[in-house]
């Protein structure tokens, strides 16, 4: 068991910046619902949504020993690739080069990923082929998918075919079983089991923070503020009153979750939202229904609308895009699609980076000294053994490694992370942080150039750093 | 006038590493020729081009006061957007954000941008109006536009309107003086105008480097080598034939440019190269045309080839992508497509760097000492100081910056660089400085929260980074 | 009320050509199952679609008065296009020229259709705002939208405006009317409720004809036969029982409707089962459920198959597109997709030609006599009188006329009807009147100047006819 | 020889009508000029160009005995289908069912067309492989197309493939010839010579018809008037000069050729002209080249434009798209485009038409008299006869059969000439022979079902025709 250092209780509290921002310019501040406000509890919350989704698959036929499975958090990591065609999860960079590969639970070395993909890189534009798991909602397929895999590869009912497992005439085509797992999945939703589980347990499932409602209480009092989710309204409604509708002290009295935004917007339809978007509707918060007809007037505070789209948003809060700062967990629908299409700014919220800054302040501290750490920015010198201790962090994350690296090289998911997040943290609370006055200041990241140095100059850069460390008053 | 340091000198012979790449592993290596082996002279050759275009111009009925204007190298930078309903010259970041707006010569103040993009913000994918000006090709045209705006801003015959200038019942919008400098580029390239003029006069316009054909004698040793130009048979035998048909001292006697290659493709038409491709044709050298038909059997050496793509030039070298690197200045047409597509490894040609490293490095070490070059390293330290220096250095750049950077801000054209070129130099020449077994080792550039250091721990820092001096034995 | 003729009795019994098609070549005989070989009872079936529809809009916030509207089965014809931005119904002709306009339930005179459309014109191409009601299916819909229109233009509690109606702040838009009725739709169907409602009564809903089993038989003598619908195993299972599951004589005692057919393919996602299809799935037929993986054997007689395409139909069958005679009633997806995308043979089935040959009859021998339906065989003679009679018929039709014709204009449907459908009839059943062996032999139709007479010469032409009527051996 | 009858002189003279067309409505005409205006001299054109192209492929290193081919107008028919893959030319039906096939001039027989195309049928939507040779400039590549696959096919020094032909090393595949031949297309447009030819020698290829002047001067009496020219203004300056610049009596004195039209457009690049179009620019006219600029004013009498689209010429001359009557010879981009996007009305020049009217008459009058003619409309009672009679025409129409038919079918151009002109004629003059008053009024043509008469009812029939005839006042 890893002990938590103080660096790492610090950072859990962080938030860390990728692009400069002041928080001062900030208008209105935007957030969506599940995994931002509503952080669902790991791993209770992805066990049943596994569960449900195994079951689901035994009930149309799957074999029964499937149910023999349980959920491994350990397992699987957020943005990884599936292979539609021959069932292999596979972790990539921005390029689509494989860093990791492995089929059903079974790591794939290097000779036989060569056999998959001889050029050890896939076309990531082939989007009908290749799945790519985004979400936090994904974890839970993500593991099925391996667990799929391992049963009929080790089963001795079933041929394995590089395509899939053969018994008699029925050929399971990895696809078919990849589309089996989304069928089941739009099933769960369609029927609305996994939230009427979620609403029956709220307390085993979603954390519930004090400091949530102070949080949308401070913002209130500098800026405007609304809620934009995919979910419906009556979802929206019982997860938020649990969030939200308690007494918090005397001086806060409890009031309506409602009253801490000036918008809310449920069934937004993100990423559609940030292109052209649906009609906006008014909901009947009494009935949850939709009011018929389009909406039209002025922003009515405490009235929920349906639909809309990210231009409705800026017209009826009275906002430009770069006065907005977004805060959601989905890099995809949520980031990538408001910082490129809309131009907003934005705060990812990324769960995992908990473990992530555990594993990488306790290896770094512990094992080698906060020197390996510092030995990074020196990686010239001694980047050989920087290199082998990175790769040794890597089990410490779960079994497909980190969400952000393998070895030196970051992934598809770390990269979208430093393109379209201007800021980004454990958790949307880490904001009670920092002053509403904030600069956030990105770290000036050099270029390669930039940061070079001849190999000949080791000795003149070593007194150089001597100089440096003076001149800036540092005491050594 | 800025002189020249020692560390400057150096780092000009310097490659530069964005992914590692181990030399030993490539099996074949291939060249672009225009600005990659063929490097034009700066600012003759564009001053050329520009010279070309106006003239054009002028003759297709734009004013005689245009004849006026000569090219000045210190305007424009590579990668800039040419916004065709405004008529602006915008420099972006990678998500689209503003960093500098000229109209004409005319810097715009933020007031002033913002009349024209109210976000700060344009969404780059509408490339219907926004057109990147990606190669040293379009530096010519680049100034152009600049120098057409200028014009009519000024003249007093034109009215200004928003999308143009107005006179009579003609109106000169941007949108079609735009059009009219695509058309007078195909005119020069239908007519072979500017080709004409530049084989005329090789040693005004063509560098001619003696180390050229060492650097691909020493690579045909240990590797195959392909040329793939987009440029025809005929000029390409004349610029090839330049660079290479000389002896090159006693042990190197003079040979035939096309014995230094496995293949040459001409007409690749890159970037379409990289994705369908072409019909395969032989080029019959004499002739300098193409042979009917289709080449169909093995590879032959002292063949020259014309169009074809990527899968063929694997095929008949019977290399996979990744097993070459691919040396080219264009980033779209040479670096993008062949990593993004074909999953090759790429070597980004960057002649600017030159000066890029120049102002770098005097301005690091000539105003503030190496120190402030040091500072970036520590920049939660000191970081507002650095800022105002970033910025200071940029108009050291010339008259639009930086090809990389707005202050602490990256250019769209640096973040393709930093995603899709392994490997970068101001010329591939330099190559000659690393045997041909090393390793380009990857600086570990860290993610913001795995640099991350609280504030409170500045102290503990400036004890850590002693120690670290110390522990990697590095006298002080 | 018009009496049926004897001519009218015949041509109801008539297959139709509008290519020639012979029987013997047929190896193959495919059908669709809903309104082709299940026909709905009309008006019964489309008043319960409708009831259903317009009920969900109430439950769903729209006004109670609309449950006062009651389905009028005289005035929706198939082929209608809605214009979701102005709410206009529109019959129009192939090229988009609008024949008829109503709003609601008002015909706009051709001043009004100006203001909406000043070139009397649509693109239709704009798929986006001009949605097709091609399908049976649709009346009810096409019917539901003249209602709401309506209402809402009739109601004092909304302000009429161009894009829908206003009442306060809520603006009930013609666009968000339309999404209204689609997710209604969606609704039915996710729910089953129409399906649901019709196996409980199918007496009331479903034609029930002895003689489909004895068609089936006879084809199934000569020919391999194969169901495919769009429907799932349950309801279709439930359809085909009722249509063909009873005993039909001594002779013919009742045997399982499965054993009719090679093959059977539900769920099949027409269109799209003509282009790329989806993976093919065994049924259980004790649970209805989908088996898992995919079916990859030789064709087993008995078993009911999902999802698959057109291609795997041809594999499993062993037969080619053009062997294939495909019955439907689905002009897109039946007949334009099965013929354009695949070569196959096509038989419309067009319920409304009972009334069509009807009114054509009736009007041609009764009003005018049977001159007039001659007379347009010599149009240039008569022309200006055939005209004011064929649209004398339109109203006999149905409110928005013919689904075929607006006076001498053929109606969109009309021209996708003779393009893509080789033969048409008003039931499937009618083939029973045909031999296998029948050449199907299409009219030779002229083009304009192949049948174009000088009407200098009519008086020669008189002369003409009277000579062929002797050398046909006709007797005048 | 055929001698020319009464009947054929005479149709030669008419318009014929797809849809009803009152010219009293036209408040605008437009017309193109090449082969509309400006009819070409057949076969002197179509050799040159197949001249020019031939002796290109050559230049560039096809054999020399191809020079041997010359052009023999009876092969090639407008509206062939080239399968660049097989390299076969195809004659096919609107829905992609091959009529006739022929690989260099042998005819395929039915076995030998299944063996490329099993089903018959083309998906002529994958217009990448299958190229629609539409215009009457096709005529000439039409021929090479055949020419070059009976060369290689009979050559004893090439090898036949089934996609091309081998020689050693070198694969002719038919693509690559395909693209050969579209290059020398282009090489001859870019480098002007087809044009040079044609205006040194206007004698020899361009037809002058003194009816031309009269018929715009009377146009202009009673409408707009305006040409659309996808060829540059030198060229339309000569051609229109020669056409127009002329005495035509002493009432008509020589006249300008601009002052026929309210406006004239070159550089159209239709089919683009109808849908967004280019920039509209003047064209200065005394150097022919463009003034820079778009054009804003007015409408100017003698002023020319280059560029525009369809929207501009309407807003320019104040008419909508129905006003106008549009007469072109290119059943794509003049009639199908400006019919579909833009709902003008359409007149098709069909020169072709000459040659069909005189086949058509000769044959049904003199081999069988014009009983058979008259007998399809009776094609029931006869028809068997009526089709042998039809394919026997076939051939009478050149190699390739009809423009129009195989036979009973119609061809893929007769079906786009049927859906997308509402008139059409051999020439564009014919418009002469009618008032400005007239009613272009079309045939009705009956659907099947409407037409169709029991077998049973041939008696009856018969007699209602005689009554039909006393009825109409015909005297019999």
């Amino acid at each position: 068991v890893m002990s938590t250092s103080w660096y790492d209780l610090k950072r859990k509290e962080e938030v860390f910046v990728n692009r400069s921002l002041t928080l001062e310019n900030i208008k209105c501040y935007g957030f969506d619902m599940d995994y931002t406000l509503a952080v669902y509890k790991s791993p209770e919350y992805e066990s049943l949504g596994f569960e449900l989704l195994r079951d689901r698959l035994v009930s149309i036929g799957y074999p029964h020993e499937l149910l023999g499975y349980t959920y491994d958090p350990t397992f699987p990591t957020r943005g990884l690739v599936y292979d539609t065609t021959y069932g292999n999860l596979l972790k990539i960079d921005s390029n689509g080069n494989i860093l990791v590969c492995t089929h059903g639970f079974e790591y794939l070395k290097c000779g036989q990923v060569d056999e998959y993909y001889p050029n050890k890189f896939i076309q990531r534009d082939d989007t009908d082929r290749f799945y790519i798991l985004n979400t936090l909602f994904n974890l839970s397929d993500t593991y099925l998918y391996a667990c799929l895999v391992d049963f009929f590869t080790k089963s001795t009912r079933y041929k394995n075919c590089q395509k899939g497992f053969k018994h008699g005439d029925l050929f399971m085509s990895h696809r078919s079983m990849f589309q089996d797992v989304r069928d089941a999945m739009d099933h769960l939703h369609d029927t609305g089991t996994l939230k009427e589980r979620t609403l029956k347990n709220l307390d085993k499932y979603v954390i519930k923070d004090p400091r949530l409602p102070v949080l949308l209480s401070h913002i209130k009092e500098v800026a405007k503020l609304f809620l934009a989710t995919n979910s419906d309204f009556n979802y929206t409604e019982a997860i938020m009153k649990y969030l939200l509708d308690f007494p918090t002290g005397s001086k806060n009295p409890k009031k309506p979750w409602r009253s801490y935004f000036d918008l809310v917007v449920v069934d937004t339809r993100k990423p559609m939202f940030f292109a052209g978007g649906t009609v906006l509707r008014q909901v009947d918060t009494d009935t949850g229904k939709l009011r018929i007809g389009t909406y039209t007037g002025e922003l009515q505070h405490g009235t929920v609308y349906s639909g809309g789209s990210s231009d409705i948003v800026c017209d009826l809060l009275d906002v430009r895009g770069k006065d907005i700062l977004y805060v959601g967990d989905h890099i995809f629908g949520d980031i990538l699609k408001s910082k490129k299409r809309q131009g907003w700014k934005t705060f990812l919220v990324v769960p995992e980076l908990v473990k992530e800054l555990h594993v990488w302040a306790n290896k770094a501290s512990e094992s080698l000294g906060i020197i390996s750490y510092f030995a990074v920015m020196f990686s010239h010198l001694i980047c050989s053994n920087s290199i082998m201790v990175t790769y040794g962090m890597d089990l410490c994350y779960g079994k497909m490694g980190s969400l952000l690296r393998c070895g030196s090289t970051k992934t598809l998911f770390a990269s979208q992370l430093l393109r379209y997040a201007d800021i980004y943290s454990t958790s949307c609370l880490n904001l009670l942080n920092y002053p509403f006055s904030y600069l956030f200041r990105a770290p000036l990241v050099l270029l390669p150039h930039e940061a070079a140095v001849e190999s000949q100059t080791k000795e003149q850069m070593a007194e150089l750093s001597e100089h440096m460390l003076k001149t800036t008053n540092i005491k050594v």
